[in-house]
């Protein structure tokens, strides 16, 4: 599983409504609305890079509202949890 | 559940052995190595407000080689995924 | 008591007004129009972490003339003063 | 009452440490160990301006392990509550 | 006597105009355009610190062309000159 | 009367101690210890614009504690005042 | 062959489709839709420095939806790859 | 003789327009189209301070399409070349 | 093929032996010294994704002289090029 | 003749000094102490693009109390004067 964690700027009076957006998108876990300069963060785990490309630049980035994005792929992971597992549902990509 | 990302700088020669640290330690649930100007993407992953204060300055920033911490707590969580269920294991703070 | 310090940009020509309608909002207990970078400094107090999300994404980024906001929550306060007794009163969420 | 609101930077590994060291200061109200690219907030509350000089530069400036401040000082207090009252306690200067 | 050094954004094709129009300003001693990233730099004297929110949030930054604002307030001042002698007219407020 | 507005950060423990260095100078008309991300700010008044050279990166940035400086030039001076007069005394250079 | 790479960033809605108008140009061998803060990278390789100024500010800043491009110029190429026989095909200029 | 070198950036499809038309100003020696984060360098030459104030702010920054200047004003000037005979033609300011 | 574009800082006075240390490794297929803020570019090409920890966290950031490295990882490669073709000698991973 | 515009950081209390040892170099056409961030800005000229390998990373990056450098190769050149002929002297590379 290749996991990415993408930083968001969206227009600042509409940051709830794009994050609901964004989270009904397949391969993406979760979204966060959150402190800082940032106002949102999404992780996409998805099984081959090459399904990077169709998430982010395919799909988040075309979401009215997003404004910029700042993405940071994993080299490698490192957990006591077993993530495959608790991600394993909805992962087709 | 209190979710927050905590972007990490570190010595540059000491990347993945730092990464080992981190996730050792208490709620944090995921660390990535990774692109971008952060070496290191912590998932620090909380029951109670007041338990952030423990793990993160408490302990994150003084492992050696951390260098810089930059951390964003979530406001919301948006996701498809029943996350509390799948971090259920390990949270006791 | 959880508290959030909101660094904001504002419309360069309403800063006055602007600080008006957010110390008008409830568990905003102090705004300040200030010198350097930014141009609003507000102090957020709430009983809950959840609370956050209604009144900083929520409420004040949705403000006309709030361009962006940078919140830092505090992980631990340190004070001489009794600050939950300070501000006790209006602090319903 | 002039407030002024001050960023610091410290060293990453004495944190809860330094924060305790600048609330002991006469006039800091408050000090906030924070999430973002900050490590500390603090609020110092004078009666005069002159007053700050002695306790920024002249102090908080002064304790080893701070690296860095950005001062903000307020122009005018937007507030329902009476912080004059709320923080008469210790102001001497 | 308490001075501000405001460095200022315009718009890049009216930086004389601007100027003029932040120096016929009551208690702004001097305006320079400048070189760096900053257009103007404007000293503002006043006697009481209150004063300073009227005359750069409350006027400066609503004269038409300001772009943004950057205060820094003295803490102290350093002179081998009697400033204030140099600037005791026309410092009403 | 050529201006110079000089930007000054230093080391963070010696701030007064270094303004009074610098005050001390020929040609520098007033420092000022300053909130915001610089430390001290400094104006230097010459005749003709070769001594420019010889007070700031000649004898400023010699000073020990001064650790960078920024400085803006002015183009051209918008004041009510009589500066000439203002700042005669002392001006050898 | 001197080589250049460009950091381009795009309309964020469009990264996909000004790619392919950028990749179709002449001696450019290379474009990546890319994670971190810009949008492309593009690798312009040619014969004589000249070219670059047609190339560059001459075509891809004027493709619709650019907004910004830096770009870095090789001093020196280190392979162990003989990158001028892999990139000879179509690089007239 | 007094050189200031002038940071420019431009609307990012018009670049070698708009340096046709500063290298046509009295007192711009030379202009660049360049590499990096700017669009054009100038080089401004005068004999006397206050011509860099009609040149730079007044009529640089005037021209369509220059959308900030970031100018640095030389101190001291080092080179084996005769630049004032170098640069004799043209330079009546 | 993944292909990983790697900015990186280093030494300012190792520029060209640190170059050659990093172009010699697996997988590296150019390294060019350039101009700009960063000192080095090189491109990294794997087949798998997880080939990327080993060469840049692994074996890129431990090169003694490299000061920092920000890794855009693309998402899509646009091409007139069989780029496969013109790398395919010597990568293994 | 190819023109490379060199914004260099140098150790703040060798300003003069630095300058000299950088304006003796072959092919360094003028060198400039400056006002604003940088400290020296140098303009190298050289006839074959290969050569400012040799002088940029090569030689000026090397000089003791050289801090950062951050080059601008020109596209291309615009100037009412004869460049090439001004600077023909001592243009052996």
């Amino acid at each position: 599983m290749i996991t990415a964690i993408v930083l968001i700027k969206t227009s600042v009076d509409r940051i709830p409504e794009i994050a609901e957006s964004i989270a009904a998108l397949e391969n993406v876990s979760e979204v966060y609305s959150v402190t800082g300069t940032y106002d949102l963060i999404a992780l996409v785990r998805v099984n081959r890079h090459e399904n990077l490309a169709d998430i982010i630049p395919g799909r988040i980035s075309k979401i009215p509202g997003v404004k910029a994005t700042d993405t940071h792929v994993a080299f490698r992971t490192y957990s006591q949890h077993d993530l495959e597992a608790a991600f394993a549902i909805g992962l087709d990509a």
